[in-house]
């Protein structure tokens, strides 16, 4: 998928804000969701997603929108911390399938990292979601309001 | 470097706001700064600071703050399109030196993709400061006001 193009409301995050698809929430306000990775590089990948913007990358989304995202973004950083302890955060974003975008609607990646541990990698494997529900529910117990 | 610490203000990037070290400036405005990383991942690889915050990382970064570097991310990014040509960008950044930080000034990767193109190794070595030079002032002609 190219760099630009038009935004398809059929993609897997468009889904899940709608309903027709289940994810592992996180967290959820007005603007923004954040949901576990089911394919996750470590133990607490997160993404972060705005509900209705129809943005597929950084190149075309609005910059209020952009400014929900990332706020959403700190907020869960910020409970992944204390949640989980890692020794570092990585946050990605990726435009374009050479980038390493999947799905055509801009998110944000949350990837806890710890010393010594190398990434697993994105999409090698679904991870048990009884595990996933354990993280999603330790991370949002460490949310601030 | 840990997650959570003091802010020391004698990094690298604190002195290029200060003009105690030269940076290859691609735009400035009153909050923010874009300057092409010397060790290039790829041709193009841009970095964007806030100025004036003196926030470590995303845990400590005021969301205003936070707001008006991504805005300078996608400005950036809208004209490293148009200007080299890449099939995609990655936008990355990193919390604490496990995540990959290695300048403790809350700092946005801007790095361009070419399909088949791997990755250089960050820090794998400093680029020809002309070509940096070509390459900032390419990406900032394609800069929109």
């Amino acid at each position: 998928m190219s760099l630009q193009g038009v935004y398809d409301g059929e993609n897997i995050f468009a889904k899940i804000v709608r309903g027709d698809m289940p994810a592992i929430r996180i967290c959820e306000d007005a603007a923004t969701l954040a949901f576990v990775d089911v394919f996750p590089q470590s133990p607490g990948h997160a993404l972060v997603i705005h509900k209705t913007s129809r943005a597929r990358n950084l190149l075309d989304v609005d910059l209020d929108d952009l400014a929900a995202v990332m706020a959403t973004t700190r907020r869960v950083v910020r409970a992944v911390v204390p949640a989980l302890r890692p020794d570092g955060v990585v946050i990605s974003q990726f435009n374009g399938s050479a980038a390493g975008q999947t799905v055509f609607h801009l998110h944000i990646h949350i990837i806890p990292r710890w010393e010594g541990v190398p990434l697993g990698r994105h999409a090698g494997g679904m991870a048990d979601l009884d595990d996933l529900k354990d993280l999603a529910r330790r991370i949002a117990a460490k949310l601030e309001p």
